[in-house]
Parts: C-alpha cells; sequence; structure tokens
C-alpha cells in the first residue's frame, strides 16, 4: 500500500507526524505500508511554484491513497488566484477523480459541551454527509468575467450535473446509507434550479436499486434549518458540490469540535484523499498546540474504504475514544477538569492507546 | 397609501386576518390607507388558472405596497412547475424589481429557550441579512436540461450578477449597516466562483462611499459555520441570491421561532413585499392556530421601510412585545406557564396593546 503523504500548510506538517506515528504502529505489526511525502497547496508554491506541482501529481497518481494535512495562509493571499494554496486542492481533486466527499458530522459524547447547541439536541449525533466534488458550478464552464451585449461588466459561472456524474454520487450514498440507518436525504433547490430538478429526476431513478433505503428530498434553505431544528432526524445526505461546501461545514460545527472531524473524497476505484475537515489554522502553526485527532481520525477512514481494513480503521478509532474517555484534550476541546496536552503529546497517548 | 393585500394559501388568510386588524387600528387613527385583496401562489392558480395572474399584477403594480401571507400547499405540487405556487413568488419579486430582501434574525428575550442554540450564544441576537433577490443563479439564462456535445443528458443553469444589480444592493446593505452597529459582512465563495470574486470587487468599491462601516468578507461555508458557532459576532450580512436563500434561514433558526421572523423586499423606489419568513403551514391551516405576529411584524416593517412611519412601526413592535411580555403564546412558541392562545386571540392582544 502506497500511501503519498501531503503534510501541505500551517498546522499540517505537525497533526501529520502524529497521524504518521499511528500508522508506524499498525506497520511495525508487519501491515505493509509506503510512506512517499510531497508539497501541496503554499508549500507546493514554495518548492515548486505550483499548489499542486508536477512532483506531487505523480506521486499522487502512483499512489493508492492520499493523506493531507492542511493547506492555506495569509502569505499566499496576495498571490495570482491560479497559484494559491486552495487551487492546489480542487486541482488534485480533479486530477484524481475524487467525486465523492464524505464528510462525518460525529458528536464524540465526551466533548458533548463543546457544541453552542443544547445537548439534547446533539447528543448521539451521527451524520454522514455525501457531497459530489467534482462537478457542479465549481467546475462549470463557460465562467469568468465580461462585458455582457448591454455593455455592463458582469461576472458568471455555470451550474452543471451530467447524468453520470448525479447516478455515481446516488450510488455512493445509496451504498452507505445501507451500511448505516438506511435513511437518505437527498438536498437540491428542485423549485427553481433546473440542475438540482435534473439531479433529484436521476437520484429517484438510482433509489428503484436500494428498495431498503428509505429515500427522502429537502429544499437546501430548509435542510439548512433542519440541521439546527433537529439534527438527529438525519442519517445519510447526498447533495452537489455547492450545496454540499454549505451544509457540511454547517453539520460540522453543530459538534463544536470540528477538531475531531475527518474526510474522504474517493473516486471510482476507491482511491482516496483523506483529510481533517479543518484548515490550517496559520495562527497556532508550529506551537506543538493543533488537534491531530481529525487527521489521525482521517487514517482510520483511510483504512476503511481504500483499504477495506475495518478491523484498523476501528482499532485507530477506538484508540481515539480511549484517549477522549481517559481525559486528554488539546487546547481546541479543553475543559476544566481534563487534562491539557500538546498536539505531540495528544499523538503519544494515542499511539500508547493502539 | 394603497396596500395590495395577498392573503395567499395555508394559514395565509388567517394570518394576513390579524395583521390587517392591527394595521385597522391606525387607519381608524386617521393613517390614510387603502386596501385591495388578490389571489397569490395557490390562490391565483385556483382564482385564474395562475401563481400570478394578470389581476394581481395589476393590483401590485398600482399599489405603495404588497402584504403577503404565504403561499404554496401539497394540493399544488402535481401541477405543472410554471403554476406551482413558488413561481408566482419569483415573478412578483421580478414583475415589481424587488431586488432587496431585508431578512431580520432577531430573538426576543422572552422566547429565548425556544432556540436549540444555548441562551448565552443567542440571547440579544440580532442580525440582518440583506439578500440579493432579482438575480443570481435564480434568474441567470441560459438555464434548462439539454443533450450536451458528449451525448449526455444534464441539467443546467448560470449564476451571473451584473456590476449594476451589486452596486444596488451594496448600497442598500451599507446603507442599513449606517443606521445599526455599521458592521458589514459580505458573504462570498471567491476563492472558487468568479461571479463571487466580481460580486467582492464591487462591495469594495462601493464601500468607500462609506468609510464608517467596518466591512470584513466571509466565504459562504464559513459564514454557515460562524453562525452556529457565534452568531453575536454578525451586525448586517449581505450576499447574492441562493447563498441568501440559505443563510438566511440558517439564522431564522437560530431563533427557533420562525413564526416571529418578519421580510421585506424592496425595489429601487422604496415600494415593498412584506411577507413572513415561515411558510404557508398546511398542516394547520383554517384551524385559527397559527401565529400571526410575523405577518403583523412584516406590517411595521411596511410602515418604516415603504411609508417612511417610523413612529407607526414601532408602535406596532411595541405591541407585539408587550404581548409576550404578558405571556400570551400561540402554539408554536407555547411553554409551559404561559398563557396559550389561537390566531385570532393572539390578534386580539396585539389590537389591545397597541
Ligand atoms: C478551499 C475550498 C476551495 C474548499 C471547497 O470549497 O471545496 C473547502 O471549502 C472545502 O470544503 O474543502
Ligand atoms: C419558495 C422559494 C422559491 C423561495 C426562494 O428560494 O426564494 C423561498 O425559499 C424564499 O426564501 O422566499
Amino acid at each position: 500500500m502506497k500511501i503519498a503523504v501531503l503534510p501541505g500548510d500551517g498546522i499540517g506538517p505537525e497533526i501529520m507526524t502524529q497521524a504518521i506515528r499511528v500508522l508506524d504502529v499498525l506497520r511495525a505489526e508487519g501491515l505493509d505500508m509506503e510512506f512517499v511525502e510531497a508539497p501541496l497547496g503554499g508549500a507546493g508554491y514554495d518548492a515548486y511554484g505550483h499548489p499542486y506541482p508536477e512532483f506531487t501529481q505523480k506521486i499522487c497518481r502512483e499512489a493508492d491513497a492520499v493523506l493531507l494535512g492542511a493547506v492555506g495562509g495569509p502569505q499566499y493571499d496576495t498571490l495570482d488566484r491560479p497559484l494559491r494554496p486552495e487551487r492546489g486542492l480542487l486541482a488534485i481533486r480533479k486530477d484524481l477523480g475524487l467525486f465523492a466527499n464524505l464528510r462525518p458530522a460525529v458528536l464524540f459524547p465526551e466533548l458533548a459541551n463543546a457544541s453552542t447547541l443544547k445537548p439534547e439536541v446533539v447528543a448521539g449525533l451521527d451524520i454522514m454527509i455525501v457531497r459530489e466534488l467534482t462537478g457542479d458550478v465549481y467546475f462549470g464552464q463557460p465562467r469568468g468575467m465580461r462585458v455582457n451585449e448591454n455593455g455592463e461588466r458582469e461576472g458568471f459561472n455555470t451550474m452543471v450535473y451530467t447524468e453520470a456524474e448525479v447516478r455515481r454520487i446516488a450510488h455512493v450514498a445509496f451504498g452507505i446509507a445501507m451500511k448505516r440507518q438506511k435513511k437518505l436525504c437527498s438536498v437540491d433547490k428542485a423549485n427553481v434550479l433546473e440542475t438540482t430538478e435534473f439531479w433529484k429526476e436521476i437520484v429517484i431513478d438510482v433509489a428503484k436499486e436500494y428498495p431498503e433505503v428509505e429515500l427522502s428530498h429537502m429544499y437546501v434553505d430548509n435542510a439548512a434549518m433542519q440541521l439546527i431544528r433537529n439534527p438527529k432526524q438525519f442519517d445519510v445526505m447526498v447533495t452537489g458540490n455547492i450545496f454540499g461546501d454549505i451544509l457540511s461545514d454547517e453539520a460540522s460545527m453543530l459538534t463544536g469540535s470540528i477538531g475531531m472531524l475527518a474526510s474522504a473524497s474517493l473516486n471510482e476505484s476507491k482511491k482516496g484523499l483523506y483529510e481533517p475537515s479543518h484548515g490550517s489554522a496559520p495562527d497556532i502553526a508550529g506551537k506543538n498546540l493543533a488537534n491531530p485527532l481529525a487527521t489521525i481520525l482521517s487514517a482510520a477512514m483511510m483504512m476503511r474504504y481504500t483499504f477495506n481494513n475495518e478491523a484498523a480503521a476501528v482499532r485507530i478509532e477506538n484508540a481515539v475514544k480511549k484517549v477522549l474517555a481517559a481525559g486528554y484534550r488539546t487546547g481546541d476541546i479543553f475543559e476544566p477538569g481534563m487534562t491539557r496536552v500538546s498536539c505531540s503529546e495528544m499523538g503519544d497517548q494515542v499511539v500508547a492507546a493502539m
């Protein structure tokens, strides 16, 4: 198993170091893994003048999976747009065909207080958001700025989904629902946008192959409300790229502990990019303060989704749960009465719990 | 002052009756108001075969302001799309040029418990969301479904904003910020979408005319998170049609009492359509159970924004506050210890408090 390791920017390198230590426990026990490091985002720009340099492309294309820290930082804000760190992220998604973004929003019982929502509303929260990641208004053509036929300047983009794009993400979502509570909510704005009216039609058609899954449909504005009103009504949600961007971040924040949330972005052959849902936190970078658990849990998702190694995934997840139960907390999830630890100390604890 | 009264569907007629009773108090005291009723949405379809019939168009065009109940109902779900109730809403917005949608998200102190968020997070919440309402992917051309050059079926829409469209909504937002805490947050996805990169540039340009307003920019995914993490950081937010649809509903739900939230949609000459933020609630329609306060507060917004009658607006708002303070609650906001009232009894109380 060849794993491309992309530490990225900001806290990326520190959290990645801890995730690799955890994976090294499995390697020492005989799991065949090879790590190859490469720069992405600002680090790619610094090393090769591009946020997704050819060097990194080659390594990622040859790897079975990619583990990413985080990208971005204020020092890159003045770069030309095509050179900015987030363009590296968009480029790697497109290059590797990572169309299925899985974003779990799970509340660890020990961290229930961290939520700004009342405990009874979020206790036990466990939503899986399936976001389409390589289509929609993110990649649609034509796009840009122009002077229109009335002589006015305008900015424009194209929202678009083909039948094949909707079918494959729907299959992923139904497949995941089958392994969970068998409830899938497809989010659209079919009352206004033809793109999502089309989306809805195709999802309904794919549903015929999954008679056991209870399919519902919700408008995106209502979904944004229902996530706050009663988030536990949801099991799996599936939606397009831009609505998924918004709703998955909203759902993450319901937990109050985004430093705990992993994500996976998969292609058609289950090759995946795994990364924490949080950002690069430039303010605390290099201070050994960051929470490495989301990256460690992303490594667990890698074991599950790309390497089909459920045992290894559960082992990592259980180690994280044990460490939380024992009261260890980085600053972002610290509460009085708990033991405050650094990024590397958190890594120590998870390694010990393995 | 000529007011087009559009009760609409579901609970629309009952809540409208109470709002008119409140306005009648002002009329009886000498305020010059003429009410002309017309059907919109499903009611328009039932009466004239169209959700925004010509009869209604004529009345609305001639009126100084429009007061709307709510539109929609399950009996219209099987109609052809162009005939559905929400198309009436989109059509009246476009027809009257109602480009500026003002959506206050205000938490009444008496109703703090209704929120699913912790009281300390939402107490005192007072956000004004300014949503552009006649542009963006809602109205952009081309749009539809087609077979593309690769022979695949696809759905597509066009996201687009012209300079003039962004300028005028930015002016509205800065103007409102000037009358409040002078803090404006413009929400975009400028790291991905040229439409909103363009939006951001124009907003920055308009800001030069409002040096006293502190302008910030936030990506839409982050805004969806920040509304949950710390909603009180916001004073006024301005954004495009689709992001505004999502974020204004999310912000409403933070209060837990969407039955209390009014909205205004204004054109360039301050003609406006005023309506509650909630829907037509077909399940309780005709049962005298609905909460008329959002419609009554929409009538107050009408006094403020179209008729420049701040005194009348404040008088209505104070009457509502008094009734809440006295413990009167419709079912949607009922809590033990309070006095449960019907829709018409709530109207009685507000009329008495006037
Ligand atoms: C950085 C940005 C391009 C990216 C996105 O919008 O997809 C991010 O918000 C995410 O969700 O991974
Ligand atoms: C009913 C629908 C067309 C409408 C919209 O999306 O604008 C509604 O959600 C709203 O916000 O008023």
